[in-house]
């Protein structure tokens, strides 16, 4: 069994969890249901069973919850936020099913891809069409502010991944250059969700950038603690499917932190490894043994926490509410669903 | 030589041009062109190179200046009509881009394509960089109707690509199912280009809904041609390219009035051609001679003319301007170029 059991020091008495963020926002994301049916609906039959298929799926909705409590937590109370959320979702989803298509991914959540049941063209297709039904409704909702900050989004995230594409197999890619990426691929959507909810509220400026603030290093945190997930995590679930971003030549940061910190000779593995892409069972073993020498795992975690305190710190100035303290708790739990 | 010259009543002492728009627009054309370069600008190089080859590659931006011509007609200066002609061309391209894929397509206007030089994965993603960047041009302009036109056409058009998907090679598509196509993956985009230049123009309603009608039945009657010049055109082109559609198995007006016309015998031969890929050179020299012999090209190009008939009523109430005779020469433009 493959996998690495990541030591974290059990500080903390209780588990940080996402349920305070879910009872708060449940209403609201009843609402969002709704209309994430109703807007990938289409007489073109294809269209809601591939757009089904996904978001049927099981994913946490975070970024459609940041949403709502980022607009709920300043008084909110229209339905401009719900819309909103269920744009930030679409566009989500319509990055997914890109991102199939480009990773030529099989599995995702332990489920086949749409492409691999429905073929390429659909997904990018459907992809497409989520995208352009994400637009309507930020046009419906009628903020200008709003539809920069996710037009924006929406540019920056396809350049991330692009960015990704020219960086992917090359081992010199660096930390800094690792950032730019997940900034833009995941934490620029993060940052964006965070960001309407205030706008629509008509909140001042600094509340605006403190969710902005939040949003962004609260996905980074996500975004390295998922990485590395790829490589380890709890006892319990180690052997599930780790080592993809390995097979696939993904670099992330535990990579980058071990091809660094390594030896010539544990360069030229990683090379061959990750460029040449001799990936089996046998080269996993060894990677997996050179990330935990280096500290690959538990020094991207300290990353993540670094990135969290920013987002902790982001929110202070604003007023204790249940919503700050559920999305307080947030960050923790992203960090600790590894340990 | 395989191809079929289409008989065309030679009843215009004048050959009608595309020239009378592209003076007009010139000056504005200008701005346009250099609007693309920088917003299909990046640090991340793969982004501006690929744009760049699909851009450069010798479109006739039909779309952009229809934009310009309709909010010029009545007398706008501003700058917004150069932006949302920018991104009625990004929208465009971001189509070709992700079609290319779709269709697994080598060759674009007598070029290779991008995704067989940068691969699928740029393809898809420099596609969505544009988007947002055509997306994001619109919200600077400011306009929620200009808005609401263009996001709602960038859903259209994808529900119309997923459409043409669910009807590929199915020789039982009606003509009906064809038109649903091309409304949608074609004329849809035309029709929002040439209704935002009266909003941007604030002009009056009917104005606005006459340029609509305009855009739609000349991007109807434009595909219908294009889809016509798949299987022939002057004598002098012969050859070049003809039957593209009928070797991927497309089923455009031509094949369907064909195949409905046909006898039983030649229905089969249609469904093994199209449905079983049946489509060497000796097979498409058959097809050729059955859409010959129903009029399959000429019942095309007059159902082109009827669209052409209803576009340029659409205009008639408008006052007489040299935008509006450039305009209707478009109209003759897009439906002589056959012959």
């Amino acid at each position: 069994m493959l996998g690495v059991v990541i030591p974290l020091e059990d500080s903390k008495n209780k588990q940080a969890s996402v349920k305070p963020l879910v009872d708060l926002t449940k209403a609201d994301m009843e609402r969002v249901n709704q209309l994430i049916l109703s807007k990938a609906g289409s007489d073109v039959q294809m269209i809601p069973e591939v757009a089904n298929h996904l978001i049927s799926s099981g994913g946490k909705r975070l970024r459609p919850m940041l949403t709502l409590a980022s607009a709920s937590m300043f008084g909110f109370t229209g339905d401009a936020h719900v819309k909103l959320a269920t744009s930030v979702e679409f566009m989500h989803t319509a990055t997914l099913l890109h991102d199939d298509v480009v990773d030529e991914s099989d599995l995702r959540r332990g489920k086949s891809t749409a492409r691999m049941i429905w073929g390429n063209q659909a997904s990018v297709l459907v992809g497409d069409f989520l995208l352009g039904q994400a637009f309507r409704m930020m046009v419906d909702v009628g903020s200008l502010e709003a539809l920069d900050v996710l037009s924006t989004a929406a540019s920056v995230i396809a350049e991330g991944e692009v960015l990704q594409l020219s960086v992917a197999k090359n081992m010199e890619t660096t930390e800094d250059d690792y950032l730019s990426v997940i900034r833009a691929k995941t934490a620029a959507l993060f940052a964006a969700a965070a960001e309407v909810g205030p706008i629509v509220a008509k909140t001042d400026k600094a509340s605006r950038n403190a969710l902005k603030s939040y949003g962004m290093n609260l996905g980074l945190a996500f975004q390295l603690v998922d990485d590395v997930l790829d490589y380890g995590g709890k006892a319990a679930d180690l052997g599930k499917n780790v080592g993809d971003d390995f097979r696939e030549g993904k670099i992330t940061l535990p990579v980058i932190l071990s091809y660094r910190r390594g030896t010539a000779d544990e360069r030229s593995f990683w090379r061959e490894a990750i460029e040449g892409g001799k990936s089996d069972d046998q080269n996993l073993e060894k990677a997996l043994g050179l990330i935990t020498r280096y500290g690959g795992l538990t020094d991207t975690i300290a990353r993540a926490q670094h990135y969290g305190t920013i987002a902790r710190d982001a929110l202070a100035p604003l007023p204790e509410s249940p919503w700050k303290a559920a999305l307080l708790e947030v960050i923790d739990f992203c960090i600790e669903r590894l340990s």
